[in-house]
């Protein structure tokens, strides 16, 4: 399209902009488990229990659920007695559908006036059970992968305000975890630092936040500009990468959200025993790049929008190391890179929130 | 979303396909130009004259139109008499809406049996008289902004086939141009070749294509894969480009491109008189990058999915130039790049087709 038309389009777009453009969601939650077989497909639900644990008032669990998140067990009776705001669908389901087990529960806590939060595939708007118990109650159906409508397109300015980006060698390296991981730590030592989450489970953990791969790419940057807007000059926002610059199916959704995210730190995540891509395979497999490489490729974008960009720390999964082996690939990354480099599962992330308040970086 | 969800995506995507996943014009076309005030409104319409002259059957102008395409003027009558399969709107209004003005010749076009072909933002079928005429003749309305609904994941497996892709330093440096010039020069010679369209008015020109800025964004280059299948060895698609890897709003959808093209050629176009990215400035402006350091940028991601892909020309604006500044510049860039710079408008394409039949480039 013509840029004359582009802008006629961000300024038509923010004309009509109105209310809140990110996911709101209202806590206490109940955190549905359903009939979940393994803890492989409830780690929605396990992971907003590990990071807000303070927002999870209970756990619904029916008959043949193999997960226990260590909440209260409760009916929806007892959570929309007890307060609870919205029920979370914390369970992946094969094909990202809806099961007809779950639609009673869903329409049960719809009607108790509960918030019905989920991050399948289907809308749950498209259940009609659910759908009619919403309209009477006045209940919230929330689909997390449903992005803003009134997305600007991103302009570049700069904003207040300091952000940190994970980033990756890879998908699934890591970048949910690590973004979380430094908000606890920064948090913990009284910094004012916002975890930003841009993918459901994220935005389900923070409450709040952006599905980037859903949304239309002309709005990616704009996107990302939107989900950490001008802050106090000591407010960190913490965002949770997407992708990979060198991965092939999702590196747009990379490049727009650095671009958008302006970050002063970087993070770099990566899974030392991934040889190729995920999902890259059967004859057509792209390495993973060296981490200097990555690093670097990262950085010429990053100080496009912000000179002073600089990589604080790398992010290394080491589950699959012994503790010695572990300990000399953690060595040689930091000999290698002049920067911390650190296991968040194992090590914390104290070590990179050293790394980011002492302004050096590389 | 983890690798699996979106590997199950994928899977339930191609799935779930059927029909042909790009927009399909049907020609031949009634160009409408309204009452255009000006020949800067009437760029679509014109554009496709220019380039598919051979499809354009006449025009329909209406009282105050200042714009004349060199076709035989038409009432919808006479269009629908003649056998012509569409109504495409040939012109751009402000903000992108269907005026009032607009709408009878609209309705009454698609009550005749002619599909309506728009780019505008607003759907064709938001307008219940237009709806209604065409529900009753089975015209369609096509909203060539509308990407198709299920587009796939992209894998980067290599196909087999040429491309070309047009690269830019900006925006609106004559990437669709460019790819068009190389399309016609190309047939002229006997190639097999297909410009590829990935932008709306592009798409009227070609027929078919995929408005690739309207794409969700985690499936940017799965689009752009789709754009171009396998095709026979000596078959050459000749892709449009979109956006700037350097632009901070676009980069992402020229990423998700670039990587979904696979191209082995590529051309850099470029506008020497514009010192900063189009779009920006007021305190934030982004110097457009150097062409040598633009094309390394596009390079070392072409060559993640195509080891073997190369630069082949540079197309240069020089519009704003004298002759003689204007070769002296051309030169230029020959001597620094090593590469055929022409401006296709004034010199064809013809030297850049020369590189690309020779195998070499940079």
């Amino acid at each position: 399209m013509s840029l004359a038309s582009r802008n006629e389009d961000v300024r038509s777009l923010h004309a009509r902009e109105s209310g809140p453009c990110t996911v709101q969601l209202r806590s206490p939650y109940l955190i549905y488990f359903g009939n979940v077989p393994d803890a492989g497909h409830a780690k929605t639900g396990l992971g907003l229990i590990q990071w807000r644990r303070e927002n999870c008032a209970g756990q619904f669990r029916s008959a043949g659920c193999q997960v226990d998140g260590g909440l209260a067990d409760m009916s929806i009776a007892d959570a929309a007695a007890a307060g609870v705001g919205s029920l979370v669908i914390g369970v992946a389901s094969e094909g990202g559908s809806i099961p007809d087990s779950w639609v009673g529960d869903l329409a049960e806590a719809a009607r108790a006036g509960l918030d019905v939060v989920s991050g399948m595939h289907v809308r749950l708007s498209d259940f009609p059970e659910i759908e009619a118990a919403a309209r009477a109650s006045g209940a919230r159906l929330i689909d997390v992968r449903t992005p803003p409508r009134r997305l600007p397109v991103g302009t570049g300015e700069k904003r207040s305000g300091r952000r940190i980006l994970t980033v990756g060698t890879d998908c699934a390296v890591g970048k949910k975890y690590t973004a979380l991981a430094l908000e606890r730590e920064m948090r913990a030592r009284g910094l004012n630092a916002d975890f930003r989450a841009t993918g459901q489970t994220g935005i389900m953990i923070a409450g709040s936040g952006i599905p980037l791969d859903c949304v239309v790419s002309d709005f990616l940057s704009g996107a990302a500009e939107l989900l950490s807007p001008a802050a106090a000059d000591d407010h960190w926002d913490v965002i949770e990468g997407q992708g990979a610059l060198s991965h092939p199916s999702f590196a747009g959704v990379s490049l727009g959200l650095l671009h958008g995210s302006q970050p002063d730190a970087l993070v770099l995540c990566h899974d030392p025993s991934r040889e190729v891509l995920l999902g890259t395979g059967g004859g057509r497999e792209f390495p993973i790049l060296p981490v200097d490489e990555a690093m670097a490729q990262c950085l010429s974008f990053a100080r496009r929008v912000n000179p002073a960009a600089r990589f604080v720390g790398l992010s290394v999964n080491t589950s699959m190391l012994a503790d010695n082996e572990r300990q000399a690939l953690l060595d040689r990354y930091e000999r290698e890179t002049g920067l911390p480099a650190v296991d968040p599962i194992k090590d914390g992330a104290g070590l990179i929130v050293d790394k980011i308040l002492s302004k050096t970086g590389v």
